[in-house]
């Protein structure tokens, strides 16, 4: 068991990004500059741990109790990527707020007490969403445009957003929030989001396999891969906080492309034949869901402060290949 | 007692603006376009009825049951005007989050009960505050520019904006904010909110007393008078929530002036022996809090919807002259 170095709480661990992230900084040993200490993986459902010495938890943060028990090792750095997803925010209304609302507070909560306490004050990074911005947009969204969701889901980020900005002024914790882009590729079995098909129109051709474009090729939006988001977070335990001065949250760097464009990075990797296994099924529903998300952001205060992503969808391909596929079509 | 016409509920009707705006009401008879029913004024100290068949009520939003209690009659239009001010938020960080977010989620998660029992769905009117955006501002502030708090008290309304677009999308009632100018002039003694002087330069030397500027004369605001706040509450009732779209909130429009621009005007109505009643005491304090407010709006959709505000600092005055002085200086 690692007993010095910085420890890490992870909330969310057994998403996608918690597993990606945890297995991340067990191989680099660091956190922000510093030994990488005991991590705690926490989830709703049991993580698993990267190191023998790492504690897994499940944990459900909307229990009484549960944030207090969780930071009561008082980890240096803490991610909270834990949150019902838009779809379920939207299907069950009260389920959405207890988790992503009442969850948030919970945990923010919970270190304002222990900063009263004993002076604790951990780096809170949040994952924040694309969602807390609503249409009308402009065509490349500004760091200062409103935040004007269309979702329960965005409502909650946004409010999480607030919270964060808050509780750091205050000083009871240093928070940094990351608007993440939409994942592409999204490693794993086609899933039921209506953005799904951002990744599986890429992911399913590139195995061989068939895969549904249910929008038109102009539509274009905002992308990052699992590893470009799993940086991000890494890059933000190691920030200095008043470099984000008093609006801790902002939008990643990502690749603004089309459909269209997508397609294209696919043929020049994949050829004709990858491309051939879309086939194109309209649909009506899923183009009233994406059809207003944000295209492009000018991500200056995100790029000032050293984040990065793909330059492309042919490096975003790439990072998919390498990562997922063992390097080989 | 009024047994038909539309009923009113008027929460923080023991302020300046809940007793103008029910007196308003009771004045005209009428409510969005119907005739006035019983209002039931609340407050957490005792309101006064303007009529002898209205309901008078001192409760505490952040009781469990009181929202429930207060909504039971279901009245039509519901003012939500209660709130910790600012300076208070600040001071006492739990009573904010207590009045200002848990409270007026206490009162919109009792509609949406009220709403799936019964199908009820009221016009609410909430009051928000300019304090939702926090500098880096520009000089004139368009709709689509994020809120970005600087005060518990501003991240307090901000979430409550959110909350209401998100329960009106919903269809669980029908939310209209408005974010009220900076009231000018504010009757009644000199008060210790560091925005005061902004009155008090005027109010004071309009009846032979001295009053403390603490800023410099170039500071911009933007400001409208009591009665044009209480005319754009009761504007609110009678509007089409359609046409606000998925943003529930508006700035409302005011006069933007400096305080050089609010003494010339002082002169022009009062004179030279009026403006030599103002002392200049600077007050680096009182400067840090109130210089990164807005200094101007550009209120388009305010606009569209038919609000407005005085033309002129001129005419704030001499609303002020008309309403509290009994129109003779």
């Amino acid at each position: 068991m690692e007993t010095t170095g910085a420890r890490v709480l992870i909330l969310g661990a057994a998403g996608m990004i918690g597993r990606k992230l945890a297995d991340w900084l067990a191989r680099d040993g660091r956190i922000g500059g510093a030994a990488l200490g005991q991590m705690t993986l926490a989830d709703v459902v049991p993580p698993q741990a990267p190191r023998p010495g790492d504690t897994t938890l499940t944990a459900d943060l909307t229990r009484p109790g549960t944030a207090e028990r969780l930071i009561a090792a008082r980890p240096a750095v803490i991610y909270h990527l834990a949150a019902v997803v838009s779809g379920e925010a939207e299907a069950d209304f009260e389920k959405g707020y207890a988790v992503n609302l009442d969850g948030t507070r919970a945990l923010l909560e919970a270190i304002r007490h222990a900063h009263l306490a004993d002076g604790y004050c951990p780096r809170v990074i949040f994952t924040s969403s694309l969602a807390v911005y609503g249409a009308p947009l402009p065509d490349v969204i500004p760091d200062d445009h409103i935040r004007a969701p269309l979702s329960s889901y965005g409502i909650q980020k946004a409010m999480g957003e607030l919270l964060l900005d808050d509780y750091t002024r205050r000083g009871f914790l240093d928070g940094i929030g990351l608007r993440l882009p939409t994942i592409c590729i999204r490693p794993g079995a086609p899933n039921k989001a209506a953005s799904g098909f951002y990744s599986s129109i890429l992911r399913e051709p590139l195995v061989g396999q068939e895969a549904v474009l249910p929008v038109p090729d102009t539509l274009r939006h905002w992308f990052a891969s699992p590893r470009a988001a799993v940086a991000a977070l890494v890059h933000a335990a190691g920030l200095d906080g008043a470099a984000l001065g008093t609006r801790r949250t902002v939008t990643l760097p990502g690749v603004s492309a089309t459909v269209a464009e997508q397609i294209e990075a696919l043929r020049r990797i994949a050829g004709d034949a990858a491309v051939a296994r879309i086939r194109r099924v309209p649909d009506p529903g899923v183009l009233a869901i994406v059809g207003g998300w944000p295209r492009a952001f000018a991500t200056t205060r995100a790029d000032a402060l050293g984040f990065s992503a793909e330059a492309s969808m042919d490096a975003i391909l790439a990072a998919h290949i390498k990562d997922e596929l063992g390097g080989r079509l």
